[in-house]
Parts: C-alpha cells; sequence; structure tokens
C-alpha cells in the first residue's frame, strides 16, 4: 500500500445518508475530513423509495436538521411532494414526508458536499481497515493507496458482500447497478466483529408511460408544503401528486404460484428481512385474509417517467413480477424498467458500539447506519451525523455528544441499538419512544438546537435567529399567562360564543389556550396582535399550553431515571468481581458493556435486583 | 431463461453513446424497441472528457443530426463552452466542439430516450445471444430473462470483460465506479467473432477547488455559441471558459521514475491502445525532446467542483499520479476526487461486418460503438445510429442504408473499419476522408437530410424547413449567376475599393463572391437584401461558389469510383474459381468478403489488377 500524504481527522467511508452527514458534521466541525466512496455518481442516491419522512422518520430528519445536519435542507429543496401525516392526531405523533426528484436530491447533496471546506472526496473502494494496537489509523482501498485518518467512520449500507436475487438467481452487487463491497468484512470478523447478514427488498420501477393514471385515484400533497428544516423559509418548487392503487385476489393467486420459486421461502436467503417493511408475497402469506393491499404509485422525480409502487417490494421470479404489477388495476400494460429485488449484505451487531457509536473493539472507529443494523435512510443519516459529530469530538480530546432517550429519537434508537443489538433490520418507530410528548416534530430545534451549537454545528445566523424564535416563545408564554379577559370586557356574544357565560373572575389566555379546539386565531378575537407572531411560535404556544400537564409528568419520569441514565460504568468493568449478581444477569453485563446503568436497565435479563447490586457496587468501588 | 411475452423489432444492448442512437433510430422508424442497460443512471454517460465534437468528430455529430439522431440537440441543450476550431482554415476542416455538462447531459438523453414512442428501456445485464440457424432472435439476460427480437444490436463500449489498471493494481469494472460485462463475449468467440482486446485510458478528475485558476491561462468559447444542430436555434444557457496549464521536465521526471510500475511498460496490459490519443506517459518517453505539454483543464459541468485536465490520462500508479499532476503550475495543492486508470476490454474485429454493420456470422445481428474497435463518443453515436437505422429497416425488408466515402465522414468510418477492420483503436480524422471538400460541417443537411428522411427518422417539420433553406440557395445561386454589376452604376469610389477600376463589362454577383476574401456583407452594398438571408444560407453561398471549382473536380473523381463502389458482390461469393487472381488476393478476398467492389479496392494486398479480374468475372456471372 501506497500512504498517501495528507493526513485526515474524520475518514468517512461511504456515501450514502449516512456517510454524507458523517462527513458534512465533521468537516463543518472544522475538521480535516475524507470521505471515500465506490462511485462518486452515486453520493446520498436512494437506493428505495424516492422520499424522506414518515412516522417517525421525520423526527429524525428535524432532529438532523435542529443539530446542523443537511437533510432536511436537501430534500426541502428538491422535493415534489411534501405531506404532513396525522394532521388529526395529537402533536406527538404529527409527522412530515416528503417525495423527492431523486436525481435531484443526490445531485444537490454532491454539490453541498462539493462545496464544504475541509472536506476531500474520493471515489475508491475501501477493502480493509489499519489498526495499530486496537486503534484505527487509516484504511486501505483497492486502489492500493492507505489514507491515514485518526478516526474513521464505516457508512457501508447494503455493499457489504451485498448479493441481489431476484427469484432463484443472484448475484453480487452493492445495489442492483453498483458494484458491492468485497473484502472489507472479512477484516472486521478477524477483528472479532460479530457481522452477521441482513436481507431488505425493493419494488420494481415502473415505466409510468405504461400506466392508466387516469383510473387511480390521485393523492395530492398538501397545499402550502411545510418544510423541513427550521431554517428553510418556504418550499418553492411544483408539486406534483402520487396515486393510488391496489392488488386483488388474483394478484395474490399469481404471488402464491411464485412462492416455490421465491429465494426467500426456499431457503436461499439466509439474511433475516424487515418484519415492518414486508414484501408483498410475505404480506399475502402472512394476512391470508386481506383482499387488497394498497400501493401509492409515486414519481421518482419530475423529469423521469420512472416511477416506484410502494409496499410492493418483492424478490420472486420476474415472470411472478410481470404477472403480479400486471394485475393490478391501471396497471394492465405495465412496463418493469428494473425488476424487483432482495439484497443480502452483512452488518455488525450494534450491541459492540458505545452510545457514542465508536466500537468497543476498535478505539477511535465508528460505525453508521446500515452496517448497524437499520434501515432506512433517516435512520441511516441520524446515526451518520452523530458517528461524524462524535469523531470530530474524539480529535478534539472532547467527550461524546450522547443523546437521551428524552432527548431525541436518535437518542432512543442509538439506545435501544447499542443496549439490545439487533437480529433484524431495525427501524424507528414512535412507540419505541417512552417520551413521546417530549420528542415531538415541532420542538426539535428547542430540544437540540443549542446542542448543535455548542459543538460547533449550528452556525451562528441560523443559531441567532433560534435564540431569537425561543425569547419569543418565553416571553409570550409570560405573557399569556398574565393577560386576562375579564368578563366584563368580553362582549356578551363571545362569552356566548366561548361558553364562558357566567364565570366571576376574569380568565388567563394561557388558560383560555389550555381548552381544546382553541386556537391562536381564536385567541385573537381578544388579542390581535398574537397574529403578527410567526406560524412556529404560534404552533409553540398552542402546544405547549395545551400539553403542558401531560408534558410536566413526562419530564418527571425522566427525572426520576437521570440518575440510572448519568451513572457510567467504566469501560474495564469486572463483573466476575461483583457479589450477589445471578450468573444470567452476570454474562449479560459482561456480554453487553454497557455505557451506564441507564442501559444495563435495559438489558433484557438484566433484573431491577441485578441493577441495584451494580449500582451499589458502583459506589462503593468508584463513588459513583 | 424466462420468456418475455413482448416481442421487440430491435433489441439495443447497451446504453452509451452508439446504444442510445441505435435505440432512438429504430424507435423513431416505428419499431417496437428495447434497450437494455446495466445501469439506467449511466444512460449516456461520457466515460472520458466532458465534451463532444472537435476536429472530424464535429462533422460527425452534424452528420448524425442530419439523419435525425440525437447527440446533436443533446449537446446543444446541456453544453458549456462552444467553440468552432480552424476558422481560419478552410471550410472542410472547420469543426464544431463543445463543452458538456456531464450530468445534465446524461439526464436530458435518459429523458428524451423516455419519452420517444415505442422504446422500452430496461436495466439488466444482457448474458449472451439467442441464435438459431445462424440468426439472432434474442438475448439472455442476468436476470433470468430472455428477450426475444428480430434484429440485435450490440454497443457494449468497454464494458466486456472490462479491467482496470492503476499502476500494478487491476481489478474488473466496466468503468470506474460500473460492474463490468461477464459473459457475452465468450459467447461471440464461440460462435467463431474475432474477439480481440484493446483498452484506453482516461486522467484523473481534480478538485477544481484545489486549483489556482489565477495562475493558468483562460480560455473562453466563442462570444456567439453556434449550435451543433440544424434545427436548435439558439444557445441560451450560460457559458464557461476553461483553463490552461503545462507540465515542465519536473513533471516528464517524475513520470520516468514511475514507468516500471506502469502495467503497460511492465506488460501486464495486453490490449492496444490508441496511438492518436497517447497517455502522458506516452507522450513523455515518445517526445523526449519536448519540455513541456499542454492540459485544458475543463469543467465537468456548471454545478460540480470537478475538472479534467484533457490529454493528461495515464495509467501509472497512484503515487505517481499525485506527485505528476502536483508537479503542473498552478495546480501545486492539488487533490485527485477520482484517480487516472487504463482500461481493457473486449472488441470485435469490424471486418466480420457489412457495411450495414451487420455481423458476416450472425444475420440480423448488429455491432456498433467501441465493440468495434472504435473510441470517441462520436464514433460511437455515427455507427449506433446508422446500426439502429439498418436494424429497423431489415425488420421492413427494406434495402439498408449504406453511406459511400463520398457521401458522409460516417461513411468513410464505417467503410475504413469493414474493409480494413483494426487491432487498435479507431478514431476519425479529416485525414481519412479523400473528398473532403464534399464532406464538411456546413453541408451535413445537404447531404444528408433527405436519406433522413426518406428512411422515416427525419420529421416532417424539419424537413420542411430544411427543404425551404436548400430552396433558398438554389434560387440564390441562380439569381447570384444572373444579377450583375454594371462598371457605370457602381461609384468610382466602390470600384476602387473593389480593385474593379477600368473594367468594361459587368460582373456577376457570383464572380465577385468568388473573389477570396469577398463575402456577402461586401456584396449587401450593391444587394442589400443579401443580408436578409439566414446566416446558414449565406455562408452556403460563399462557400459555394468561392469553393466551386475544387468541389467539380472533387465530384469528378467520385463519378469515376461510382461503378466500383456500386458494383455489389455477392456475399456467398467463391473466389476459388475465379481463374488469374494471385494467390495473396484470393486469400485477402476470402478472409474479408468485400461487399462491393469498391471495398474490395480498398484491401491492402488487393491489386488494382485483382480487381479488374474481379470485375470481369463478376460481370461474367452475374452481369454486373
Ligand atoms: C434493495 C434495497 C431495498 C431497501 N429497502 C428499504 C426499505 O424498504 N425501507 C427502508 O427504510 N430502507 C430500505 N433500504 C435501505 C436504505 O436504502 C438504507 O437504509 C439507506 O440507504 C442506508 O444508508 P447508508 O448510508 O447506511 O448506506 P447506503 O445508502 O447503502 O450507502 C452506502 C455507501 O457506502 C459506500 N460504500 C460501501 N462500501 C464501501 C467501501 N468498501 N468503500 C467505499 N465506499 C463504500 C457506497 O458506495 C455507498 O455510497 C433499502 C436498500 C436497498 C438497497
Ligand atoms: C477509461 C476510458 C477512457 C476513454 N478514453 C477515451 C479517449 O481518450 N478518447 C476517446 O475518444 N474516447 C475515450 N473513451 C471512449 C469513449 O468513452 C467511448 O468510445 C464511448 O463512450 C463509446 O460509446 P459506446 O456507446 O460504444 O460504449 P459506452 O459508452 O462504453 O457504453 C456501453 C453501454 O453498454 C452497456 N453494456 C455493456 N455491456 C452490457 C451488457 N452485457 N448488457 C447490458 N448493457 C451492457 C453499458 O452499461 C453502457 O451503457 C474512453 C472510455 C473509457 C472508459
Amino acid at each position: 500500500m501506497i500512504v498517501y500524504d495528507k493526513k485526515y481527522d474524520v475518514i468517512v467511508v461511504g456515501a450514502g445518508h449516512a456517510g454524507c452527514e458523517a462527513a458534512l458534521a465533521a468537516a463543518r466541525m472544522g475538521r480535516p475530513t475524507l470521505m471515500l466512496t465506490i462511485n462518486l455518481d452515486a453520493i446520498a442516491l436512494m437506493s428505495c423509495n424516492p422520499a424522506i419522512g414518515g412516522l417517525a422518520k421525520g423526527h429524525l430528519v428535524k432532529e438532523i436538521d435542529a443539530l446542523g445536519g443537511e437533510m432536511g435542507r436537501n430534500i426541502d429543496a428538491t422535493g415534489i411532494q411534501f405531506r404532513v401525516l396525522n394532521t388529526k392526531k395529537g402533536p406527538a405523533v404529527r409527522a412530515s414526508r416528503a417525495q423527492a426528484d431523486k436525481q435531484l436530491y443526490r445531485l444537490r447533496m454532491k454539490h453541498v458536499m462539493e462545496q464544504q471546506d475541509d472536506l476531500d472526496l474520493k471515489q475508491v473502494e475501501v477493502t480493509g481497515l489499519v489498526i495499530e494496537d486496537g486503534e484505527v489509523v487509516g484504511v486501505d482501498t483497492r486502489g492500493g493507496v492507505r489514507f491515514l485518518g485518526k478516526t474513521v467512520v464505516l457508512t457501508t449500507g447494503t455493499f457489504m458482500r451485498g448479493l441481489i436475487h431476484i427469484g432463484l438467481v443472484n448475484y453480487p452487487g452493492g445495489r442492483a447497478g453498483d458494484l458491492p463491497s468485497i473484502g472489507l468484512s472479512d477484516g472486521l470478523k478477524d477483528y472479532g466483529f460479530d457481522v452477521g447478514r441482513l436481507k431488505t427488498g425493493t419494488p420494481a420501477r415502473l415505466d409510468g408511460r405504461t400506466i392508466d393514471f387516469d383510473r387511480l385515484e390521485k393523492q395530492y400533497g398538501d397545499e402550502n408544503p411545510i418544510p423541513f428544516s427550521f431554517s428553510t423559509e418556504r418550499i418553492e418548487q411544483p408539486q406534483v401528486p402520487c396515486h393510488i392503487a391496489y392488488t386483488n385476489p388474483r394478484s395474490h393467486e399469481i404471488i402464491r404460484s411464485g412462492l416455490d420459486r421465491s429465494p426467500l421461502y426456499a431457503g436461499i436467503i439466509e439474511g433475516i428481512g424487515p418484519r415492518y417493511c414486508p414484501s408483498i408475497e410475505d404480506k399475502v402469506v402472512r394476512f391470508p385474509e386481506k383482499d387488497r393491499h394498497q400501493t401509492f404509485i409515486e414519481p421518482e422525480g419530475r423529469e423521469t417517467v420512472e416511477v416506484y409502487p410502494s409496499g410492493m417490494s418483492t424478490s420472486l421470479p420476474i415472470d411472478i413480477q410481470w404477472a403480479f404489477y400486471r394485475s393490478i388495476e391501471g396497471l394492465e400494460r405495465v412496463e418493469i424498467m428494473r425488476p424487483a429485488y432482495a439484497i443480502e449484505y452483512d452488518y455488525v451487531n450494534p450491541i459492540q458500539l458505545h452510545a457514542s457509536l465508536e466500537t468497543k473493539l476498535v478505539r477511535n472507529l465508528y460505525h453508521a447506519g446500515q452496517i448497524n443494523g437499520t434501515s432506512g435512510y433517516e435512520e441511516a443519516a441520524a446515526q451518520g451525523l452523530m458517528a461524524g459529530i462524535n469523531a470530530a469530538l474524539r480529535v478534539q480530546d472532547k467527550d461524546p455528544l450522547v443523546l437521551g432517550r428524552s432527548e431525541a429519537y436518535i437518542g432512543v434508537m442509538i439506545d435501544d441499538l447499542v443496549t439490545l443489538g439487533t437480529k433484524e433490520p431495525y427501524r424507528m418507530f414512535t412507540s419505541r419512544a417512552e417520551y413521546r410528548l417530549l420528542l415531538r416534530e415541532d420542538n426539535a430545534d428547542l430540544r437540540l438546537r443549542e446542542k448543535g451549537h455548542a459543538i460547533g454545528l449550528v452556525q451562528e445566523e441560523v443559531y441567532s435567529s433560534f435564540l431569537a424564535k425561543k425569547e419569543l416563545i418565553e416571553s409570550e408564554l409570560v405573557r399569556l399567562s398574565k393577560e386576562r379577559l375579564a368578563p366584563s370586557a368580553a362582549g356578551e356574544e363571545l362569552l356566548e360564543e366561548w361558553g364562558l357565560v357566567g364565570i366571576q373572575n376574569a380568565i388567563s389566555y394561557e388558560q383560555l389556550l389550555r381548552r381544546p379546539e382553541f386556537t391562536c386565531q381564536d385567541l385573537s378575537r381578544v388579542y390581535p396582535a398574537i397574529m403578527d407572531l410567526p406560524e412556529q411560535v404560534r404552533e409553540q404556544l398552542e402546544i405547549q399550553i395545551k400539553y403542558q400537564g401531560y408534558i410536566q409528568r413526562q419530564l418527571e419520569q425522566v427525572d426520576r431515571s437521570a440518575r440510572l441514565e448519568s451513572t457510567r460504568i467504566p469501560e474495564d468493568m469486572d463483573y466476575g468481581t461483583i457479589s450477589g449478581l445471578s450468573a444470567e444477569v452476570r454474562e449479560k453485563l459482561a456480554r453487553f458493556r454497557p455505557d451506564t446503568l441507564g442501559q444495563a436497565s435495559r438489558i433484557p435479563g438484566v433484573t431491577p435486583a441485578g441493577i441495584t447490586i451494580l449500582s451499589i457496587a458502583l459506589k462503593a468501588r468508584y463513588g459513583r
């Protein structure tokens, strides 16, 4: 290997959604950063659905944005249909989603990366890590070059030993049309990493010219598209609709007729697939009673005829694919442009990670994205961001940034991964978060902007406009609690309309706003100036006031568990010497090696009694 | 293999510059066409320099356009610097060149193909041909599908058994970042094709942010960019400059120091490279006396920092690349984004082709582009166009369209390929054409539009505006020959200025225009209306009148050889039975199997005497 003369602080392997955020974060924090990828033309390529966000995933995007990441701004600039989901439900589960122009999405991300100071981009396949005394010091590449770096972030996605399946046919590939990554995961195994096999699948890409859209239901985005990023003013680009179609009993018949040639059912695929994101054959097998399944036919861009039938992923043979897609009403003549396929790939069990995403086995090595067993762009991006941040902090000899389960979905996800590990593709859900009312999309900036700024990722300009917003909310909350409506001052009519007839005392604006269905718009009848506040501020006033009670209760829960979460367990803790632990608890702790008492408490099989003993032992030995 | 139910008239394998033109031509001629490619995101990707046209290549683009191809319109829509070369020289060697925004170029081409009726696009690797009784009937693919087609056009570029070299490191790939095509060429060998090995190389892509452009010379495009296509009105998009830099003796020292690790000089590369497009190490070795070589630093697009240093291709090891590029003034800090590399690939000797580009061994199978041993986008596109046309004509049971050496550069190129074969990458040069004055860029439409229209490729609207232009030229030529300037009518001053003082007789406008340096602009002083004619028409008047004598002489030469060119030799001609032929001539004819006497006359080793004997034999046997 020939050693490159420039030495980097952070080397990021991979330019998927994880790699891009990792590299941008490290570079924006001023660390000389190198991003290596197999193909510079496939930066931030969307391997599967051309969309960002959705339930719980939208939360991740907002958190990424709040911390200073790029995903939100990138989709704002290239989205072609924005929708807020669950608008009828409580603010905790409201979520943003947008469809992307896939080519523009990747081109813009490449452009942003190219404009970033302290960031070099190079096209080359990484074939191995350079490790000295348990510490990573660089990477070796296919071209015969060794790049040296103080830290390395691996974000290899579905590429490591990627194997593509279409029916009983299979061949190596990192993604359809892409070269796989060979060699890297063998090296990881040699260093003691628990390398496993997962699989995921994608539907066919269909030729929109051969679909009878007139016979399908149209679905439009929101009339006033709301941006993802807290710093995007407005979505300017034109929006397009997508279409809804359904399978039918005949479709399911066709699918069943192909199961004997399904690589999954024939036992050829060993990797475990995503339960929550099943292929169409899984759905048909698991829910035999359902006589139809819905699909959104989503455009892949404004300038292409390629469309993506969501939820219709499959690894069935190609003849079954033809017959099945054509069995759908409106798709009778459809031509497949790219076949559906499943892909198996190597991942590394994330229990071998610290909460900083640094590996426990090799110092200064971080893993982020699909390599950690997750699936989804947003999950990948969020981890990439944290890994990039923590690599940059490490180089600066600073403590890692670890988000708690009460601070961010990102914290929930990473905690889940590193304390529980995963044997199947992990995806974010709102149900995974115990403090859902605290972790809303709308307050992601209030939760995280300061942290992003403290580590140098959120720029001053963005930060000061955030501070102004925050102060406005606070001062306005005070005002609303003080200003009162005297029954005498309100007209008869208003009292009647608001159901306040007969009240004796003045009622504060805050009290008014606490009432269900009562909005700032309503309040403006007695306090017109409230409508001059920015919409984002009014939204906070409504939510914070309406849900104050619930929020308060969750905050108290957080307080109660704070001690557990903040009690660190030394890396070299010898569980064998703690008397009183059951054999099972001891074995679990030794295997998972939790970073904190909080993590320890979430390891399945570790009992509350065990936690108490461990806690006493920590106090006795380290005074923690 | 599972057989696809739809049967195509034309199947095009590959979506490079050859594949795109082939597929568009066949579909535009109304034939149900299928284009298959390894990666739909890499349609019309420019593997090497981000530019179209140049000497002789510009001629090809204009001819492609005149026949109804797409390359000219595509570069017109996405070019970022247009220049006409050789404007100081005669009209025969004037040539257009434009730099492209590489990503926009490929995206627009994909868009055009997607909008084309009768054209299906599918992503899949072709692994073999289906041949029955010496006739191709379809292709087999990696996904396990057999597609049936009445004709097949192979345009595999550099992908067949592609092997990438960087120094002594090598690995399979169709292009950097792309999967190779495996299996197809083995099958071709089995059918008796003479499969050889060629190589080509590309420079590194450099990070424009690390180049000191202020220290380099700027080169701007033409102030009024002139479109390639005869149907583009105007170039609207903003134009950008490129920059000129030079190697120096130290660069050459560095290069020499790496030669022992050059795959070429170390004998690892067996494929033959392009002589006229040498790598920088070739230049340094072959011209030891030169102490510098020039490079144009060309942007790869308006939105990217990647730049292309033309003429600086190399397969030297990466450490030599670093040192060498950085030895260039202004590039001292340069970062390589994608390394330079050479690629070896399989091609099929084009002497196994008819002039229609149909193979002689397998009926209905056509080869076009780099698979025929050529190099260059324009060469590929021109062949692709002809192969697509001829496949479509075959399906309609029509005679092939074969362009003569006096009709088009395309004719020269294909005739060269099929009569001489090639053992090294073939590139178009003006010097290859014997009738250069007939084959100008400016008259490509006059030469070829009618042919393009006759086969149904040039659309009516385009055609009628062509006819109008043609008629205008003809009527105007008549007018110019009739209208005269009487000495009495011209003022004293004008006569003096034009050097006509003392002439007795009236002089025709044509005579005036024939004088060197005399332009329509000059003539407008006595015939102002001439400036109302479109510029393209005035250009024709000047050129046709000024060069009439030379043109006439070349036309007479063409006439003389017309009989040879039009005399067809039957496919099953048995040369063994013609008495009088020397053993060598007999062997050459039997091996090359020329389609016409003209082709036969150009086979090296076939003597004029041999041609006379052959000609007599043909007349005797077939009355030709
Ligand atoms: C077929 C398919 C179906 C999917 N289906 C779903 C789904 O249904 N739902 C869902 O949520 N998600 C799905 N995904 C997953 C989603 O695409 C990923 O979760 C997401 O892209 C992961 O991002 P990443 O950054 O971790 O990796 P990727 O986006 O895969 O990017 C990996 C990057 O690493 C680079 N790389 C890899 N190895 C090397 C190396 N050795 N050297 C240099 N560079 C390297 C690659 O070139 C690439 O740039 C699917 C993915 C695929 C391929
Ligand atoms: C490294 C490099 C350097 C070059 N340098 C020069 C140069 O200096 N000067 C110059 O003039 N030209 C150069 N070229 C050549 C130029 O790029 C080609 O001449 C031109 O692109 C050829 O066009 P094509 O259509 O024949 O093939 P390509 O552009 O190579 O396209 C081939 C297409 O076929 C597809 N394909 C291949 N096999 C299969 C299969 N089995 N199944 C399905 N699809 C398949 C590919 O996916 C691709 O779409 C270089 C090319 C490379 C790669």
